[in-house]
């Protein structure tokens, strides 16, 4: 029994045949086109040749699964809004199906990522995962009680959009101090421009001549030169970062809470601190079952597995 | 069917006989003795008096239902602290099962409330529900596709303790900005208190007399008035909690979120201008499915319900 997973990007469509495990049995990824029909049909043909790769026949698949960035109506399988797609109200999951003749189910990516940790990554031992990814935005999904949990309304869980710091910096959903203003990659970089511009003398400027060139790297980078305005940045982001991570545990208190994206690469420099965060402010901080923090491990993949199994944990 | 449902307060021990749909068939409450023991036969006494109004016998219930407030350990059935209580490490399930000869479990007070809020008051007809109640602290719970929501170690989910203005308020928890340190009736009186101190000439001073006098009406009240002060007190406190609500809608999209507790007899005057912050913040704004904001109904019934019941929906 196999499954077909996809996950949408703006700048590659990856398939994956992927078992009941949540083991990948071969792989494909090629470029996003431009336009509905276009993306459809490379969507088609990354199956047909992922499923060439694994030896299988595409028509023998349960079902494809489509991770998708943007906003989705996963019950009708249409792809609302996904700008960096440049689709606008799609059906997405209705034209992947006429073109393989398998039913297809449409997902979140940032959910579709949580499944696939929960399945095969870093909540393969545990019955509840929150995943949290940090890149452009903050993404996060929870798969709680064996099942992806996405509200009545299949709109959930947008944590990257919980306040964390009320009326502060504007956040591209509307609101002022979400979570994703700060604990994002681009917040992060836009912490780091502003520490360069206060202090034209910091190390910042040695790993980033240019306001620019600055990425998720450039202070923790400098920081671990001792320089301070680096430090303070790290400093603020990883608080930042663990508040939202303390609430969500607070909320939710799941077996396991990952943490993946660009960002998480710098593994314990970043988790070490907000374990001790988490070991001063955590509500259970007492209990005997805590909540394990741990790096997400499937990177990339994490989204084409989960994918595939969303019409088995839905 | 019927369960026997137990609402441990400071003040009151009240029991209920509840049917399987949620109905009280009779109750009986009485106050709160000091002491474990004390304690456990006043609920055993208590359930007995709720059977005999009900016309059943105490034995043929299936099973007994605990709310307490404090630090529980349900898997135990151990109150670990409850202050009001004056328990400390009571393994109170096991007391009051010998007492009664029923199984006995221990379940969370707000847990318990949302439980019963969803079987038989706000959430009736809802797959999902989320209930805040604004009291002393912010007790909150969830049910979620049909099951009641507490993690997997049954510490879930502490919403008060969800983190709103970094590094503001310092609350019971150790953190600072916590949710309920604002949103909670005593936010809500110290908010009042530092605003009398600030306007001697406010109309505050007239609906409290003292700093002592003040309680979660007096800003409302005044504020009607049209008083300045009252207004900024009442003002800053909705968008505080209407803050919370709006992190938890988009967390967890519940088909129904209820308010429940003393400062939410002020109705719509407090909850319509929470639905015009959600009408601009949420993030499914636009969507066709929303969850719904309305009143808890069932007010100190809802505890008693909900242990009931906790068996049946754990």
């Amino acid at each position: 029994m196999y499954y077909i997973g996809i996950d949408l990007g703006g700048t590659n469509v990856a398939a994956g045949i992927v078992d009941g495990g949540g083991r990948l049995l071969g792989q494909f990824s090629h470029p996003t086109p431009k336009g509905a029909q276009a993306v459809a049909e490379a969507v088609a043909h990354a199956a047909q040749e992922a499923a060439r790769r694994a030896g299988v026949d595409p028509a023998g698949a349960q079902s494809v699964g489509l991770a998708s960035p943007g906003s989705i109506d996963p019950a009708g399988g249409i792809v609302e809004h996904a700008f960096n797609l440049g689709l606008d109200h799609v059906p997405l999951a209705g034209m992947v199906s006429d073109l393989l003749g398998l039913p297809a189910v449409l997902e979140n990516d940032a959910n579709a990522a949580a499944l696939g940790e929960f399945v095969a990554g870093a909540g393969k031992e545990a019955r509840s995962l929150v995943a949290v990814t940090l890149g452009t935005g903050v993404g996060a999904g929870a798969v709680l009680d064996g099942k992806l949990y996405t509200g009545f309304n299949y709109a959930g869980m947008e944590a990257g959009h919980m306040v964390i710091h009320r009326g502060g910096r504007p956040c591209t959903c509307g609101r002022l101090g979400c979570w994703e203003a700060y604990a994002s990659a681009t917040g992060l970089i836009s912490s780091t421009r502003a520490a360069m511009a206060a202090h034209p003398d910091s190390a910042l400027w040695t790993f980033a001549p240019t306001p620019e060139a600055v990425d998720g790297k450039t202070a923790f980078d400098a920081a671990r030169t001792g320089d301070p305005a680096a430090r303070a940045v790290v400093e603020d982001y990883v608080g930042d970062l663990a508040c939202g991570i303390v609430n969500l545990v607070n909320l939710f208190q799941p077996e396991v809470l990952c943490v993946g994206g660009g960002v998480s690469k710098q593994g314990e420099a970043l988790l070490a601190p907000i374990r001790a965060i988490l070991d001063r402010e955590e509500f259970t901080r007492d209990g005997a079952r805590r909540t394990r923090l741990c790096p997400a491990r499937l990177g990339n993949d994490a989204g084409i597995i989960g994918a595939a199994l969303v019409p088995v944990y839905r």
